[in-house]
């Protein structure tokens, strides 16, 4: 009975598919809300949101559904920016402002939202699960989030990582392969050497790590969730076969561009916030290839904001971050619980 | 029933996996036989060998079974090198060259065995199924193969390649996914774009291309096959998991090398052949990612031919190219037949 694995029996699911915890506005409380419904977990991807948005996304998300849902918060790291590459920086996105009618200029401190203060949120709420990505979660709060019974899953991209997390206290590992869109969960090592295919890096965490593995990354049907299962995970995280439901809080002109894809156009960059991610190739990421100054993550993220949300209200699709894995133009146009009930039919035919 | 796919039928072969066509003298007679009369395809290497090593080799492996086996030969390309590139490039792996104490010069065409010659062997002895890499066939070979009844199978890396072998006459197509050992096949624009995911490719070929795809890239057991079938493969095609098998044509110290490893240490380097292609990152390659020159496929290939032949006889690893795909940690010691029986067995459960 391929719906039942210790995904399902520890977090107590009906099916092994986690909606994967895309930051930026795409995992509006409706979207999770929806997939906890049908069956599987939904995500609040909330790295990006202020403490506040995250209290009163959790509270919606408990009027919509009585099942177990997931938030993801970013471990925190601290870039580094000279003024003088930070006027780089700005002078390399200059043109793309001028573009979209917009000013650019040299930001300064914080350039991420208060880590203690968004984690706080999670235990006072006590959320159910807690997943989180760019690294190892400090004993202090894994003390506490273990007091409130909150399932935690962490983020690898090799071997090393896993192990990491294992000895650190995480329930689950999401094991994020190189077909994954957005940013990649590595934080030992260079992101660019740790690109390894789903059909690599799930049997070799499952022969060498104890605790689950979900896997992660390209997976938008049936066959991808047979193919996990068969690999040895014990469930699958999906995020991009969300961003086109109807839920998902992503500009209509990202899910068209989505569901307009019919072979792989993403690319690896650090364009929009220093840190190595997949989506697809558009006018801003081809200029930025030619530019020298991207600033470590945080800043260029901070610094690239007013940008993106400008092309977003323009419905601009050349400056925003159309984050995307490499199956997109599996992506289909329906509500999350006609995805999931497809998804259910599709895996069980494989396993007849 | 999971052995009967349009890959056996056609072929007419009981299992369906390929032993993939290893350039180099790791595909021996010995090792094609081996897994052609354990109810595989067993597939000769013969891109870098002479007109009358493959016709001996393909005797030989009639001698060992009466099973149908592929041949499989590069599609020529020609590069380019001025004087002065060749001089830089001799620089390049002096140093090298050096250290195994044998001299390096210039070297002038042909830089590689005549298509037109290899192939007229193919054709001479009716092999039963010709793959092909790195391209598409010209349509007066495709008609004399046509005539013989042999099989064809090309060779894609993307969605597109695969369309133009499709229209070319291919049977089949061998889609090399990223994680793949070796060299790339990619003939359609640059290698390093053309880097997608098993878990990504397979849908995307078979859902939009007619005839049968054959997954490759990473699969190692049982549960690769499995996973490759539910994504809609015809059958796989695995390399690496038949090179460390005792009847395969490799340095004692690479199958030492391969076995001994725990995890993808392997990375994409052009410096051994000046095409993309993947193996486990010695000294060589980490060298020359600090040089500039790095002469044409197949020029840089003939120029490192010398330094790579007295490195097998030094049993010096650090110069060898060590291909090998993502999950080279999954490699067994054991003989031919005994991996075969192993994969099915351990297919066979995954599809109780």
């Amino acid at each position: 009975m391929w719906k039942m694995t210790s995904l399902t029996k520890i977090v107590g699911i009906q099916l092994p598919i986690i909606q994967a915890p895309m930051a930026g506005g795409a995992t509006t409380p409706e979207l999770v809300a929806a997939v906890s419904n049908a069956g599987g977990l939904g995500s609040l991807g909330a790295g990006y949101m202020a403490p506040a948005e995250i209290k009163q996304a959790i509270r919606k998300i408990r009027e919509l559904t009585d099942k177990p849902f997931a938030v993801n918060l970013f471990i925190p790291e601290t870039g580094q920016a000279t003024a003088n590459q930070m006027q780089h920086a700005c002078d390399d996105i200059k043109q793309s402002c001028i573009e979209l009618n917009i000013e650019i200029a040299p930001i300064s401190e914080p350039y991420a939202q208060s880590f203690a203060e968004q984690i706080n949120i999670i235990i006072e709420e006590k959320v159910p699960v807690f997943s989180y990505t760019f690294g190892m979660l400090d004993s202090a709060w894994i003390s506490q989030l273990q007091t409130n019974h909150t399932i935690l899953i962490g983020t690898a991209t090799t071997l090393a990582e896993a192990r990491m997390l294992e000895e650190n206290g995480s329930h689950f590992i999401v094991a994020q392969s190189s077909e994954a869109g957005g940013h990649r969960g590595t934080f030992l090592g260079k992101a660019e050497d740790a690109l390894i295919g789903l059909i690599n890096l799930i049997p070799q965490l499952v022969t060498q790590i104890k605790i689950p593995i979900i896997a992660s990354g390209g997976i938008m049907n049936g066959r991808g969730i047979a193919a996990s299962l068969d690999l040895g995970a014990a469930g699958v995280q999906m995020g991009t076969a969300f961003l086109t439901c109807s839920e998902a809080g992503i500009p209509d002109i990202y899910k068209k561009t989505l569901l307009a894809q019919r072979e792989d156009n993403t690319v690896l960059t650090r364009a929009f916030s220093g840190k190595l991610a997949r989506g697809i190739r558009n006018k801003f990421i081809d200029r930025m290839g030619k530019k020298t100054t991207i600033l470590d993550y945080p800043i260029q993220n901070a610094l690239t904001i007013a940008m993106r949300k400008k092309a977003k209200e323009q419905n601009n699709i050349d400056f925003m971050s159309i984050w995307a894995g490499q199956s997109a133009q599996l992506c289909r146009n329906t509500t999350a619980s006609e995805l999931i009930n497809a998804l259910v039919i599709e895996t069980q035919a494989l396993y007849k």
